[in-house]
């Protein structure tokens, strides 16, 4: 054997690993998401994680330009690592929505990167699951976005348990507007900015802030706060906004849109409570010009919004004269997945299999095998020991690992043709028939098959 | 509007957007293997794109590190981009093994990338595909690495129609005991490296360059090459292994591995014309110690192994002295993708959705809201167009992104109670029974809905 140097295993700072406990329900989650933008005729992309460097600097930001990860490759090109899905649907955008036309809806499930400050409990890599449709202006699309996310969370819930949430939906032309009406426009990133930090800081210092920053008198600022202290009830919301819109075109035009859209979301079935208009959301600053979207658990508020997004105007602008309005949101995979560590949702197993066979006695190998067999093609997922080792070290693998269920067979029970099925939890046994037929198995071995029939019983 | 100064969208050499016409299909096969790998019990994990440049340099050999994408990050550290799976899996093991315990089951499907030469048609980025089971040397693993990839393939083909396969067998320590046999166990890296040449050269010119690189005698290397040239019945090679492996532990020791590898496959019901056992495969020269494999499709052995790995000794010796033996196989997606297309098995569609809402009248928005909400609570995938554009213009739409069907209603349609299910690839219309009632859209509405049950029959 050489002399073999050693290097210590560990991952860079602001990385991790992603371990079976973690993974599982982040892979279910992804498949959920999948599933439901899928439901909607979204279609998957995927960009490279390396593009121009002048793709991508000067699209996120001044924040974004420091902590994107850049060098110069083999070739000499200054490169970057994406560090949103935007930016490059946007360059995917223009570079490929001839050929594509429009409208162009699609999903984008990927990792991007920043150095960022990991003080602050960020990491350096992290997943983005984002969804667009490209190319039209019609409401119908800010109906069905705001469907999509409707059908997302339900499904979550579904799938985790994470219960009832609420969609809240503003129109930045409402406030935009207010503030036209108002002589303000020109101080809008400023009055957003302040509006933002009302939920943590209260009304009374952002009202301050406004006096301090803008020249909005008194009553101007109070009637932009009154946005963000409505009635709960949608259409009261709907009659004062158009009441302080006045006759403003813009404000008219949004308050006309949230109608639109809070009716159509209606026709569509969803319950009016998972709704709420909140003028107060001012996602994104500059960003966004027409419907806003933040998601919010009604059990976890505080862990922020898990799913948000809204209207832009003209995505592609750098990239090509073509005009692209377009609306998306974004499902804050990594927020929803602590979320269901925080409220006790997670199974913690490391397995997606359901059945541990256990490799008990050397000389049934192959019956093992084939018992493995007949489970697999009866749709039960089974892993088996690979080795014959002792009952109770791989009854506490299964344990550990958090198999529902064990399957035990000796030479008795092969003999009598009943193995156990232990279930891990109650450790209760019971004796289930099975049959060891030799030779190949048909394809009609898993169907009908006794012994998946118990299995399936056992685990729901 | 403020002049924009435009950069030209393009993404950098040697790396592609997926449009959705090639990320469908891809997405389908990333589908089955995540199903296949958790069949058996495997469990996903993922490791960062970024490692610390010691553990990636060194383990890939000198082609691997020259074409390794590395550069200084923010912090003043050396880091690389992942250049495989297997260097992270490595790291990972030796640093969570302690934790998760052996056996260790795990998959990983993840970008890598090579700043590989692309005039060889290879790109910088692609996806992998890996699962692999780490510290077991039973032969209960050999068998089930082989099971699935039986299964991967099997079900590929049920999906996209590849048809039958070969997966080729072997075991290096056959054809070790007997260069060990031979005296020639120090020239095995040359011996093994001719040998790979054989599908492409052909025996003599092989014999040839085995006789020059190398001390091998004229019989000798005739007994090596007649490895290559076995009969295809698998009783009848692995006699005829026992008799070239004569006294040779090593050699008989391989033989007898071969033995139970195929007896177990027998027993798990594979057919016996999927399995071949071919000692001439030579994969990975150094870096296999036991059994390989090798895939092929029967219609399309041209592209080479869809699917190949083997047993190794020592995965993680440079990270940490715990003996961790192991045994894998990667799937081969990117050339399984282009047999798919050259096959002509590619559905060359752009949406996941099957039907198309025609919005037609704008009027009866809410209408189709509410028939695309009880479609897609029936299980239908399907897409509303955004805009009440022309007929026509909506149905090129569909036709262009290969939706199945089209729904049409208009006044008339909403007037009679029955819309139009058009084919598009015959242009056959249909005319079935909606019901559109008002308000809220129970649970129950996808349930014995007679469209839906009328446009899951269009579609099988």
């Amino acid at each position: 054997m050489s002399k073999v140097q050693r290097i210590v295993p560990r991952t860079l700072k602001g990385f991790r690993d992603f371990l079976p406990e973690v993974m599982i329900p982040r892979e279910r989650l992804m498949g959920v998401a999948r599933e439901v933008y899928r439901s909607y005729g979204f279609s998957p992309i995927d960009t490279p994680a390396l593009e121009y460097l002048e793709v991508l600097t000067g699209k996120g930001g001044e924040e974004s330009d420091k902590q994107m990860y850049r060098f110069t490759d083999h070739g000499g090109r200054l490169v970057g690592m994406r560090f949103d899905l935007t930016v490059p649907l946007a360059r995917f955008a223009a570079q490929h929505v001839g050929q594509l036309g429009t409208p162009f809806k699609r999903y984008h499930i990927a990792t991007v990167w920043r150095g960022e400050n990991t003080q602050r409990g960020r990491y350096r890599e992290f997943m983005q699951c984002d969804f667009d449709t490209i190319g039209t202006e019609s409401v119908a699309s800010d109906i069905e976005t705001s469907l999509v996310i409707h059908d997302l969370l339900r499904e979550i819930d579904k799938e985790f348990g994470t219960g009832e949430f609420t969609i809240r939906v503003s129109n930045r032309q409402v406030l935009s507007g207010l503030l036209e009406r108002f002589s303000l426009a020109q101080q809008t990133t400023s009055i957003l900015r302040s509006l933002d930090k009302l939920p943590k800081i209260g009304p009374e210092k952002v009202a301050l802030e406004m006096a301090t920053n803008t020249s909005g008198t008194q009553e101007q600022i109070e009637q932009i706060l009154q946005l963000a202290q409505l009635p709960c009830d949608s259409q009261a919301i709907l009659s004062e906004l158009a009441t302080l819109a006045g006759d403003n075109e813009l404000a008219n035009a949004g308050v006309q849109r949230l109608r639109e859209l809070v009716a159509g979301m209606d026709a569509a079935g969803v319950p009016s409570h998972r709704i709420q208009i909140d003028p107060s959301i001012a996602r994104g600053l500059d960003y966004y010009t027409g419907t806003i979207y933040e998601t919010f658990l009604d059990d976890l508020p505080g862990i922020g919004s898990v799913c948000s997004g809204g209207r832009y105007d003209n995505l592609a602008e750098v990239y090509t004269k073509q005009h692209l309005p377009g609306i998306g949101a974004s499902l804050g995979l990594d927020r929803l997945l602590a979320a269901i560590e925080e409220m006790g949702l997670s199974n913690k197993g490391t397995t997606p299999a359901e059945v541990l066979i256990v490799y008990f006695d050397p000389g049934h190998l192959h019956d093992y095998l084939r018992l493995a067999t007949q489970l697999r093609r009866g749709g039960v997922r089974v892993e088996m020991f690979p080795e014959p080792k002792k009952l109770g070290q791989q009854l506490k693998y299964a344990d550990r690992r958090g198999f529902p269920l064990a399957l035990i067979a000796g030479q008795e029970e092969f003999d009598t043709g009943e193995c156990q099925l232990k279930e891990l939890a109650t450790g209760q046994s019971t004796k289930v028939a099975m049959s060891i037929s030799g030779g190949a198995i048909g394809k009609e071995v898993g169907e009908n098959n006794p012994l998946v029939a118990a299995i399936r019983e056992m685990l729901h």
